[in-house]
């Protein structure tokens, strides 16, 4: 009954049933030599919901994405990078919209059936002659994801795919999910997109439900550098093209699904941490025994978003009284006597650094040794009740500064 | 009746009137060749006031300073740098305590007026037998203020002092001011402290409001990582050696003690930004016309603390979108058709990149040398209430994760 993750997706994975994809070069930004503008279609129309930034400056096409989703209903999204189409005003509005009018034209549908995500620089206007151009060359087909997932990159050095199928014999369902993040990533999104196709038959309240579910432990345990974007998106479509009834809370299925959208997410908000600009190790950090399930995720965040933790990380320094500040910073509940700290690597055995307010003599080189690896785990036990959460972060390197020091010149 | 900045201290300033200082190199981390205890001391007891970071893990010292304050008096200030004394337990509380003790004796005053900080690595203790030792080598002089200055400096490029007068002829008062930053910086105060001595008589419950809204307007407005310490301290010493009554909210040189300590803050919090590990510029950012002076302080705050902006501003780069950005994160209220986005330098004019919901044309040579110089200037313009406030952070640099990945290595 559980997710599966299906081949990997450099292997070539098909989307579901019913669904095209395909991407060109617009040259949004002529500097840049890549995929710059990709559609994602499905040959009937979808059940559809979304999640947005929770930053107060909007870009335009989420804009116009709230609109058309109004019904809850969506056939095809179009997606650039280079350029983010956020702080454009009434301008950025209009292109927002010809793009969805453009593609709908392109595709013999409503243009309120389109979605729009944009994502790179902010406060640069699209170059809509060229979009417009791109949209016409687009080609569909089922072998298009790759190419729609290379389109949304920006500094992202790999496209980042899942794809899997949930569900029981005879009811079986295709999930295939696309995303892109890199930087100006941070606990309620960021720049980060997500396009999630999927062929089972949903009842919208409950994927929308589900999609929420999924976000809050994935996309929003996330950080890269503390900063929430104003494009951050996450859309899934379902076709319901695998057939039977719609899924709701009460469908055999409902479990199936909801679980495996939330892993889905999970593996893509890992996939960024993992591919962050300048990063080397992801820091995946779990709160345990808070005192409400609210401060484990505060706490669990902010150890993942703290530069310090970061670049002790990043050094591989056992500097673990800056974890122990970074709990103390969160908000969260917490009484140094009952809190404890440990670390681990995966397959590995956790070593306490911290215990009943005082540290707990450690060997350096087992400490050492949690701190090598790709993925470095922290726990926090406050002892305080039975909040718990997992959030993952990046290190923050040389290279990310180098990055973004120069990001659009 | 303005307080007015004395000569340099690098130039020598006396400690006010029956203030005495020094310091010694205990060898609290013997790797590293610096002074690193030293006492800061008053011929009579003082009126005094301090005020502590917000982390809920409190170090030690914290701890006994508040004990120890709980009168308003003291008459003596011990702090050590290459330990922070932080999440050190029982243990940890019976270091600080002898800390106190041990300065007292020599002192001939009792502990309870002396009041104890420490900084540097979290998570380890102090070596007592080294410390007890430096506090009985430790030569009080009224010149000792610039060793007093370096022996509690850590990653600190050099000491951060300050010096002036406030009131009238007749009836003035000398303050001094000592301070040490460096990393680990974000407003609710960080691994900072901060030590201020004056000869002016006051009344405790005055001393203690001005020096809340002094620190509320100056150190909890700076940012260089966002992480907030665990051993924050500012502490003030009034000796009221300068005679008169003492200053209350009725007395003649109300104002002038008030804006006087406040100027004062200022000047040393933004000594610490521009003094912060690996950095290069120091970022002003004023927000004005927010719905309220919260907004503004949370805006300007974020816009500080924002990796995204803090690079950008390294790189000279005038991506004004991640300003924006920052300011749609933190919370205040804004509509974007009402704001606006200027930048400028010191002694420069001002210029727009952002106004009605749309980015403005602007002369990117213009804009260049406004990011150019050592200060960089931002202004946000929100256009809905009266509420401002202006915070500073320092860039972020290749050499700041260079200097946080190898800390306690």
């Amino acid at each position: 009954m559980s997710y599966e993750r299906g081949p990997s997706f450099e292997g070539g994975v098909a989307l579901p049933w019913g669904f095209l994809a395909g991407a060109v070069r617009a040259g949004i930004r002529p500097d840049v030599d890549k995929l710059d503008v990709g559609i994602l279609y499905s040959e009937v129309q979808c059940t559809a919901a979304a999640v947005y930034t929770s930053n107060r400056v909007k870009a335009a096409p989420l804009v116009v994405c709230q609109e058309h989703l109004a019904d809850g209903r969506a056939q095809a999204i179009i997606a650039n990078s280079g350029c983010a189409n956020a702080a454009t005003g009434e301008q950025g509005l209009a292109d927002a919209r010809a793009m969805a009018e453009r593609t709908a034209a392109k595709l013999g549908i409503r243009p309120r059936d389109v979605l729009v995500a944009s994502t790179g620089v902010i406060g640069t206007f699209l170059p809509m002659e060229r979009v417009r151009d791109a949209v016409s060359r687009i080609e569909l087909s089922p072998a298009g994801g790759p190419d729609f997932a290379r389109a949304i990159m920006t500094t992202d050095t790999r496209p980042k795919c899942n794809s899997g199928r949930c569900g029981q014999q005879g009811e079986e369902y295709a999930l295939w999910a696309v995303a892109k993040g890199a930087g100006m990533i941070h606990p309620n999104m960021a720049t980060m997109l997500c396009f999630i196709a999927t062929d089972a038959p949903l009842a919208q309240p409950y994927l929308a439900a589900c999609l929420r579910e999924a976000v809050d432990v994935s996309f929003n345990m996330i950080d890269v550098d503390g900063d929430t974007s104003t494009n951050d998106t996450v859309i899934v479509l379902a076709n319901g093209l695998a057939g039977g009834e719609p899924i709701d809370e009460r469908h055999p299925a409902a479990d199936a699904f909801r679980s495996a959208l939330t892993d889905c997410c999970v593996r893509l908000a890992k996939a960024i941490v993992a591919d962050a600009e300048g990063a080397t190790r992801v820091i995946e950090c779990t709160v345990e025994g808070a005192a409400s399930p609210e401060d484990a995720r505060r706490a669990a965040r902010e150890v993942v978003r703290s530069l310090a933790v970061k670049t002790a990380v990043y050094g591989c320094d056992p500097n673990w009284g800056r974890i122990l500040a970074a709990v103390g910073n969160s908000g969260a509940e917490m009484i140094e006597e009952k809190a404890a700290l440990l670390l681990s690597a995966p397959e590995n055995s956790a070593v306490y650094l911290y215990r009943h307010g005082a540290p707990v003599a450690f060997d350096e080189a087992q400490v050492r040794a949690c701190l090598a690896g790709r993925e470095v785990c922290i726990r926090v036990e406050l002892g305080l009740g039975e909040g718990a959460a997992t959030a993952w972060g990046s290190d923050i390197t040389e290279e990310y500064v180098r990055l973004n020091s120069a990001y659009t010149t």
